[in-house]
């Protein structure tokens, strides 16, 4: 493996070091590599994209209102000074337990001594892939061009479609899924219709446009206690939502989705319904859960194999009865507790002490001066939690320019109700969607 | 035609007024809607893409400077108050003068009474065309997205390259043209490889990149005197751009170019040597210059159609032996100057006076804190010019926001050499690229 030898070669962590693979720089993969800083350890941090995400403020680039920039950072600027580090761009197509090497989508082979597999969870349609096309999940930056070049596409081919009934196809809006994305989505695109688009077209008002926000289950942010969770769906319905639960969708076409018996025109479906986890944890020949999750030791270890860890997205584990959730925060202190695991066997010390992760609350935000707040026994809803969670936000992005940019369009976008990023990329209307980069991908390759 | 009475009939502008079709919202076509807000006049304004872009600035997205968002701004919100005007979405395939009509790529036709044509120019490759996938030019967002993906990408492929000379064709860097765009990229390209990347790789010394900045005639910045060409050569050697002048680019493959009789392998080429106007001009069926611009009246009409005026790139205007610049300035004159030509004819002048255009000067941005000022007898170049520059250029940036905003990352970017729009869209480093783009629709139509 000349490869590795010259990887082990020019590492510019210490000499003779073990080399720790960190697979994915989200919160887990990042928190880890940072906790790790002064340990003796080679680190090689692998990720497909050349940016951390600001994952919680997704849905504000697929909404106009933040430029991708905004929430994402280069991997290798954030991680410039941390001398045992080095930064790969590149896909991970399988891990090879028995050798303790990585396998890249570029043929390359890397060796470890420790490894960490946090490449987190992906959306899924669960059996129903024939949906991919017609409605986008929101996982990358790449989704997120998608879904905002389809939400302004939609107003613009309304507005020069002269026949009724196609044109109100356009201005239906379904978003599938009740989780917080999906109420994220929701909310701030039935304010774009009723606010920042008002006014703007002649033949059109925006604010005929239809949003569905529709779950299979009774009710939406189910992760919040019944009281708030009403409180939730009743500041969807002010905002101009119409929440529909209980309701399964049980086809999706270009055309538009069966919901119940009902065939409903919409040219414009959003996914939010589902994420599976990526496909890596196949690779390890271990037990999934039923979401493609690791079953991991209590330690985050893999059963079998102590010289390999899995936080954030990937890892399932129980804890209390319930499934840690797939959260910022529950990722950040995986990837603490890992980095604290690894310097304590680098000091010799086998011992392995239980992950506990420790809630710190929980919040949605619902839209325009609408969130919902759970902390303890302490609850909020309305204006308040929506400055609360918007100031728990920005303070969690990294980047100081970021957070200034960002609170900066916030404040904008809040007084005028403007979005500063109605740009669709590509020209014609013909969106510059992922997907198509996807098949162009394919093309070429 | 239904959907031309549909449109005659549905239009916001005073009923039975005569119909102005305006095609392109660059400098010239938004100029001279918004110098019409008062005229009776219906008028409807189709441009392909959805904003008005400030093209002076468009090198900062390619170089990380600026997101796309920054510059640009959506053309319904900057015409929302202004009610004789409609936005159509839509690429116009040809002019039919005899009937008076344009025809969209949906099929659409669109009469028109008046038509002023301002489609612009693209970036061509005189016969080259085979160059094009491997030497992308920057006249879109698109284009600029894809620039900034080779770029940030040549420096990740370099730092995971084993074989030294293979690496260095990543690290080698040619723009073709020294026009103000050439010199604009190879400036700030040499200043992300000298500060803004520097340190933050472990294999590669991002200063060991070679930008090259290949002129064919015997200077650059040819539109300014010889001894401030001579300042700006000076100034971009100084950032650590190779000038090479007076010599051709005779071949650009995948692997890299032939200048003279030598082969420099390099993965990264960037086109900024030709322009050729929009191809609607050919429609016409009237002459054209070899750069297929449209030979205007001296009012700007189309020789033979009173009712055509052309602006902006796509006009050839011979003034004082010398043709009018194809700039900015230049196409808010042209743009100004036909409005009010509409306005007299409305009021049954139909006297016509000759479009004269007024040169304030000639600005030029080199890269950090290097420029060169041209107006008069007034000459400056260095740190006072770059200010003078930046000073105009967001004072005259669309939309209030994007000025802050854009004087914040400069500000940033001034102090730290951070810049703040480092972001590959796609995975695996494989850029998201206009051309894939352009691929996957040709896939889909």
């Amino acid at each position: 493996m000349p490869e590795q030898h010259d990887e082990q070669h020019t590492h510019p962590g210490p000499p003779r070091a073990p080399h720790l693979v960190i697979v994915g720089g989200g919160f887990a993969g990042l928190w880890a590599t940072r906790a790790l800083a002064s340990a003796p350890l080679r680190i090689t941090l692998v990720d497909r994209c050349n940016h951390h995400l600001f994952q919680p403020l997704l849905y504000q680039v697929a909404t106009a209102g933040l430029s991708a920039p905004d929430i994402a950072a280069p991997l290798r600027h954030i991680l410039r000074h941390q001398n045992n580090v080095e930064v790969w761009l590149g896909e991970v197509e399988q891990v090879q337990p028995e050798v303790r090497e990585i396998l890249l989508a570029s043929g390359r082979r890397l060796g470890y001594d420790f490894l960490l597999i946090a490449s987190g969870a992906t959306h899924a349609y669960f059996g129903n892939e024939q949906w991919a096309p017609h409605a986008p999940g929101l996982k990358t930056l790449g989704n997120a061009l998608d879904i905002r070049g389809r939400l302004l596409l939609a107003f613009e081919r309304a507005e020069l479609e002269t026949d009724p009934v196609a044109r109100q196809a356009w201005l239906n809006f379904a978003i599938v899924g009740g989780g917080p994305t999906g109420v994220e989505l929701a909310g701030t695109l039935a304010e774009i219709a009723r606010h920042t688009l008002a006014n703007e077209f002649r033949h059109i008002d925006p604010r005929q446009a239809r949003v569905l926000l529709i779950e299979a289950g009774p009710r939406v942010l189910p992760s919040f206690p019944d009281d708030l969770t009403a409180k939730a769906r009743r500041q969807l319905e002010k905002l101009g939502v119409e929440v529909v639960t209980g309701a399964p969708v049980s086809a999706i076409t270009a055309e538009g989705y069966q919901l119940g018996d009902e065939f409903v025109p919409a040219r414009t479906v959003i996914w939010a319904a589902g994420v599976a986890a990526s496909p890596l944890g196949r690779s390890l020949g271990v037990p999934l859960d039923r979401a493609g999750r690791v079953q991991v030791a209590p330690d985050l270890s893999v059963p079998g194999h102590p010289e390999i860890f899995v936080a954030g997205d990937l890892a399932a584990l129980q804890q209390d009865g319930r499934l840690v959730p797939g959260v910022a925060p529950a990722a950040k202190q995986m990837g603490r507790f890992v980095a604290s695991t690894l310097r304590r066997r680098l000091r010799g010390d086998a011992s392995s002490q239980p992950f506990r992760y420790r809630d710190f609350g929980n919040l949605a935000t619902i839209g325009r001066m609408a969130a919902i707040v759970h902390i303890g026994r302490f609850k909020l809803s309305g204006l308040l939690a929506w400055w609360f969670w918007l100031a728990a936000h920005v303070f969690f992005l990294i980047g100081f320019r970021n957070r200034l940019v960002v609170l900066m369009n916030w404040a904008v976008a809040y007084w005028s109700y403007r979005r500063s990023a109605r740009i669709i990329f590509g020209r014609a209307g013909q969106a510059q969607t992922h997907s198509a980069v996807d098949e162009a991908r394919s093309e070429r390759n």
